[in-house]
């Protein structure tokens, strides 16, 4: 994608200089918009040709059956699948009778711009009617992150070349028709017309549609406002219908004159609360998103975003893709959390209906590690929702014969919607995952309060879990049995390293937490003896180890399963899982994605260096790498371990997942785990940043081309600075206040407000770069040997520059 | 069932004294005729009430898709559920304008009789039809192992209190209404009016009915012809319509006064012959049937059956009860596989639509070691059945990534119809069940023809499967991972140890098969190499086995599992697998059906006497026998291990798995293996009958209550009778012939025609009776001591006689 021609490299933005309509899906989710409340895709505004048409609300889902050839007991009977809700977006156009698309006419120019600064979508184009008016259209698009409920569009048009009749209709359109499916398992069910109108209102450029979903019982309604400006006299007509509200002006321009239309619309939705209150909560929104006009949005949204970059940017000297990349990356999960409240954070974000609308893992594992430091309070707000969602999750648990609670896999509204357990339900880490989020929330941040209010919940819960899901062998080891590790191609095994040390965690934090909370404890019930259970099976627990190869076996028999013959496998037979059955997969040592890898970036105490390295080389020549979540860890256990290089492969291809559309399926939605992990990459892989045991430590070492990282992390309150060139790093604390203690390279360093402390760093070992399966090389590893030996100066900071084509 | 009031114990009959319409259902499966070909249940003659009208031609099915909520590469897309075809059964009755329907009026007499010698199932009623009318009504039907293609129906009624009017009505019917689905997974798939209608005719009697299946394009055929003995002058139409043949005989009748229709019906289908080359199939089938006439075809039926019973009878002192199950199991046998040359024996035979029709591994591990020894060509054309379907099973394995062939584990026409892959496509044990069958019925009749045709191709392509299937690991041991064995609660683990054995035996037999037919192992592309492989493979095998405990492991793994939490489990629990997931089940110490302790009867010399009583005292402890193949096998093991008691527990439930309804399903068809079951129980069980590298042994030994077990079997040909008694068994050929080797507890034999001889029984250790599950002891234990003590004469042999209500 970005290496198409119409992609320039800025810093600051993303932006296409000419309209491909081969590639429409996959820039609609690139230039999607979202606050994690409301989501819009990057659809042209005049609706036609699209990709695919998306406008979201976190949280909003249809409910279906879930069939099954040979149903089991405890098989999840109904799945959720996010549907595409009230369009606001549109904004059509006719020039002396002629429907402005851009597949009919000239289209002299074209551009749209992804302004990651101003939280903005500009787009622009010069277009010759097939009757041969010439006009200038532009639209500017924000959904707020300072009004959750709010989205805007500036429109203007403006004929160049004579007078013309202009007619604009700015809609909302609910129930659009959606695209045919195409039998990609990753992509969604495909609903057709999903809402049934429940009202619909128009007067005076205002209008608003109440629509209801039909199984899941859920209300939605939107409503939009507009402000005129014409130098012309107009005609304004509004009117509504079941699906469809409309504004229409209708005018005659002169070249030089310009038509503006601010388009205001807001966003509401509820399970429970009646058409007149769910009516009245959008008008009202509307009514303040008028009164801060588009002016003071904007200045609102450069505002927060001001903030969060001075707050959690990265630099990047050596690279300008790579740059880009990762403030792409960092813009879009900013994007997906930042108003989610109260809501989970899907695997594609508000992007596109990609995996259903889920919320997987990939938040906890991915996502939050970095909203923990770069947006902490969004951090806290996606496991509150997690939290809210624990009576699903302890029913659940209850129905599968255990204790506590078991999180569902995948998910919108808190239920189980995995209809392949072995892939879904067994997958039980995603309770220590979401369980290792509240504790590092916890310790990065030091907010007792949200871990007396809410991590103590899910600790306690999810404790009670792995307590009940173990068993002591007769070795008196604690075992946990028949679960599928976070490679999905070895499933319900026993012993997956992954698990059960982040499980030993998991139950050890339950036990801490409740000591420092005994009250609220007391309330969730939990004994000392209790406690002391969960102390007692996190310190048996059974970490299976093969003596012989000096590895860890990602599970118990791994290392002494077939191996998979790399050789006879055709590049076109990946991903693996849609060529292969998973019985050959899962009997085999072929690894979809890091696994015993991420086991050593989440517990590296739990592993010596000589195993890290070891079990590093042993791990790469089986992982292919079929999932998106793979390359952000392989980097960090590359770095960690001395191969500069290849993590920096892995950096590319993390960051580039969809700038580069390398799964061949961004149409569907962008892969917001895959963008956390370039940051995980840079900040976690060159930074060398961890957390372990409450204490923050790095240990940065830059791969060659790269001349500077600087970066900036939230802790304890407070934003903490790191810079770090070939040589030496250097720490500071952009803020007053207490210093913070951390560790560089294992010294300890303590960090002040405005006097950066720096330190050499230590030279990396050189090792000989392990080897992948044949064909399953980091992606982009040519680009970046390509790119390094001159292009290292940073470009000119300066978005109206030309785009470089690539 | 049989415990039912209206059942009676008799040795050579089943017989039902009075109608509960209650059980209908259940005892329409007990007295289904079928000769492996055409198959009716027992529904009654008039139509009305029924539980569930069945009428199936052995390979007729429809084919439907297969819905995944997660579908993964390899799982099939299309299922197959067997239909109803179209009923020649029905003959229906008005008396005086009323309809002969047991549910009005008043049912003065009702029995039912199914004759084990005389192959018919015999009706009489004694009727009052709500306007006050009596009529005597009977009829005695059979479907023909003598004609393949023919059933017939003799119906007589006659007015006992006064001249009636009586309408006759023999029809055909297509497409009857099926019932409502029931949800229970054992059911079968439900289709309505599978049947198109190609061509119906009808003349003078005669009627004719082709109809084709939608989806999986198979043509039916069906005809009747009528032979009418009437005293009075008889009003007589024939005619058809899409789904009907009908001919109406009107007639008025006074008492003593007799009408007498004798139908006769012939099926065909074909999924390639035309409508006429089938029309004229089934008719020129109906000239035959016609010419020999209703006498002839009970006379060949009875001589059919003396024949068979004079080979295959098993006589039984000291328990009347099982001695009319184990000659109603083989009589069902009989009736399951006699004449279904060419096609499977399906799970249900042709008794019902359960488990949608399909063919198991039940036939090759459970059915063909019976037939092998009571009806070799049965077993013969099972076999070639599996040989005929071997280009799918070889594309099969392309799909999967293997070589050589891998068998369905359930299909109709030879296709993988498993929607559930880990209790499906894992379950590769089916490959060497199916091998072993080979192998048994070769060693058995020394059938060198059937081995260099049939049993090497078989044997040839399972050995390829095992050998691309397993890999050597570190240590050189030939481990076969990822499979499931016969336990359906433990699903993809690694080398269990029924799997490896049966593998081991392949690989060896194919390659001694290959040895001894070069020729054809030459055609098949076997090369030395080749065959030294598989003996190298099988030499290899790893066998797990547990030091510390001194048992073998199910599966590597298994004995370190959780323990099941029994104390726990409610009675109403059972089948665990209704009321727990399966990721529950997998990863703990609960077995549902004999898997090590199958692998200690099939293999008995890959275990010492010891290992056999401990793992069999183990795996007693956590077997749950949730499946009705269990408990012959168990009982088999029991008596081998000196339980004779537990053994003959086991054995009554297997024998009276369905005429006691142990699994609530018997309205769905008879469990064939389970009825096999009670044959392997009292043969292989209290005879001590093995078979191993070709040599036949006998260890007979019989528990308390028992004071003779004979029974014959044929060997090489011959007839060989076994008669065991507490103290010592004799062994003789009822034909001439050369005389054969066997072994009595391990003595030689030599086995004669004429002259019996004498073996004395050495007595039975002591030991312990292991202990079940709580609630799952053997669940028809307390009936059996309750028989025993004094209930061992052998009741008079006179079907005539009252039935002992029970």
């Amino acid at each position: 994608m970005i290496g198409h021609p119409a992609f320039s490299v800025e810093p600051w933005s993303l932006r296409e200089t000419e309209l491909d309509t081969d590639v429409l899906a996959q820039t609609e989710s690139l230039f999607a918009l979202s606050n994690g409340h409301v989501g819009w895709r990057g659809n042209l505004d005049e609706g036609e040709p699209h990709g695919l048409a998306g406008s979201y609300l976190n949280g909003v889902y249809e409910r279906h059956p879930l069939p099954y050839a040979e149903a089991g007991y405890g098989d999840p009977e109904s799945g959720q699948t996010v549907i595409n809700v009230t369009n606001g977006k549109v904004i059509r156009l006719l020039v002396d009778d002629e429907p402005f698309d851009v597949r009919y006419g000239d289209l002299h120019a074209h551009e749209r711009v992804l302004d990651f600064r101003s939280g903005t979508l500009r787009r622009s184009a010069q277009w010759c009617s097939p009757t041969g008016r010439t006009v200038r259209v532009s639209s500017v698009r924000l959904v707020s992150l300072t009004q959750r409920a709010v989205a805007a569009v500036c429109f203007e048009v403006e004929p160049l070349d004579g007078p013309a009749r202009v007619v604009v209709q700015s809609e909302l359109v609910a129930n659009e028709e959606p695209p045919p499916a195409d039998g990609d398992p990753r992509a969604a069910t495909v609903l057709r017309t999903p809402l049934r109108c429940e009202e619909h209102q128009a007067r005076a450029g205002r209008a608003l549609l109440v629509h209801a979903t039909g199984a899941s019982g859920l209300r939605v309604a939107a409503a939009m406002d507009h402000q005129l400006t014409c130098p012309e006299a107009a005609h304004e007509v509004t009117e509504s219908r079941e699906d469809l509200g409309r504004l229409t002006v209708a005018t005659l321009l002169q070249p030089g004159q310009r038509l503006r239309l601010v388009k205001f619309v807001t966003y509401g939705w509820s399970a429970n609360r009646s058409v007149p209150a769910l009516r009245d909560q959008v008008e009202a929104a509307l009514s303040e998103a008028v009164q801060t006009g588009w002016d003071g949005l904007l200045a609102d949204q450069r505002g927060y975003l001001d903030d969060f970059w001075g707050r959690a940017d990265v630099e990047l000297d050596g690279d300008d893709e790579i740059q880009q990349a990762v403030r792409f990356g960092l813009f879009h999960i900013l994007q997906a959390g930042a108003r989610a409240e109260g809501r989970g954070i899907p695997a594609k974000g508000l992007t596109g209906p990609g995996y259903d609308g889920h919320a997987f893992w990939d938040t906890e594992t991915f996502v939050l590690p970095v909203l923990t430091f770069a947006l902490p309070a969004a951090a806290a707000h996606a496991l509150r929702w997690r939290q809210a969602m624990l009576p699903l999750a302890i029913e659940r648990a209850r129905q599968l014969g255990l204790h506590g609670a078991a999180f569902p896999w995948r998910t919108i509204g808190g239920e189980e919607c995995s209809g392949y357990w072995p892939a879904g339900t067994a997958a039980f880490h995603i309770n220590a995952d979401i369980a290792d989020a509240a504790v590092r929330y916890i310790h990065v941040t030091g907010d007792a309060d949200f871990e007396e209010k809410t991590g103590l919940d899910l600790l306690v819960h999810t404790a009670r879990l792995w307590r009940s899901l173990g068993h002591y062998d007769s070795q008196d080891r604690f075992r946990i049995d028949g679960v599928t590790g976070p490679d999905e191609y070895t499933a319900v095994c026993d012993n997956n390293v992954y698990t059960n040390l982040m499980a030993q965690r998991n139950l050890a934090a339950a036990a801490d937490a409740a000591e420092r909370h005994p009250d609220r404890a007391g309330q969730l019930e939990v004994s000392a003896d209790e406690a002391e259970g969960w102390r007692r099976a996190a310190a048996a627990m059974l970490i299976p180890y093969d003596d012989k190869l000096g590895v860890h076996p990602q599970a118990e028999g791994f290392t002494e399963h077939q191996a998979w013959d790399f050789a006879g496998t055709r590049v076109d037979q990946y991903p693996l899982l849609r060529h292969f059955p998973y019985f050959d997969l899962y009997r085999k040592q072929v690894v979809k994605q890091a696994d015993l890898v991420l086991a050593m970036q989440l517990c590296p105490d739990a592993f010596s260096a000589e195993q890290k390295e070891r079990n590093f080389a042993y791990y790469e020549a089986v992982t292919v790498r079929d999932s998106s979540l793979s390359a952000g860890t392989q980097a960090v256990i590359a770095a960690e371990t001395g191969h500069l290089d290849l993590a920096y492969d892995y950096l590319a291809e993390a960051a580039l997942m969809d700038l580069e559309d390398l799964e061949h399926n961004t149409r569907d939605g962008l892969h917001i785990a895959a963008l956390a992990g370039s940051w995980i990459a840079l900040v976690d892989g060159f930074g060398g940043l961890r957390n372990v045991d409450g204490s923050i430590s790095f240990a940065p070492r830059l791969p060659p081309g790269l001349t500077r990282l600087a970066f900036t992390v939230s802790v304890r309150g407070r934003r903490l600075r790191a810079e770090v060139t070939q040589s030496s790093a250097s720490y500071v604390l952009a803020d007053d206040g207490s210093p913070i203690e951390i560790r560089h390279h294992d010294d300890p360093v303590t960090v002040t407000a405005g006097r950066p402390q720096p330190r050499p760093i230590p030279p990396s070992p050189v090792r000989p770069r392990p080897a992948q399966p044949p064909g399953r090389e980091p992606r982009l590893g040519g680009r970046v040997a390509s790119l390094r030996p001159d292009d290292s100066k940073q470009p000119d900071d300066n978005e109206q520059q030309g785009g470089r084509g690539r």
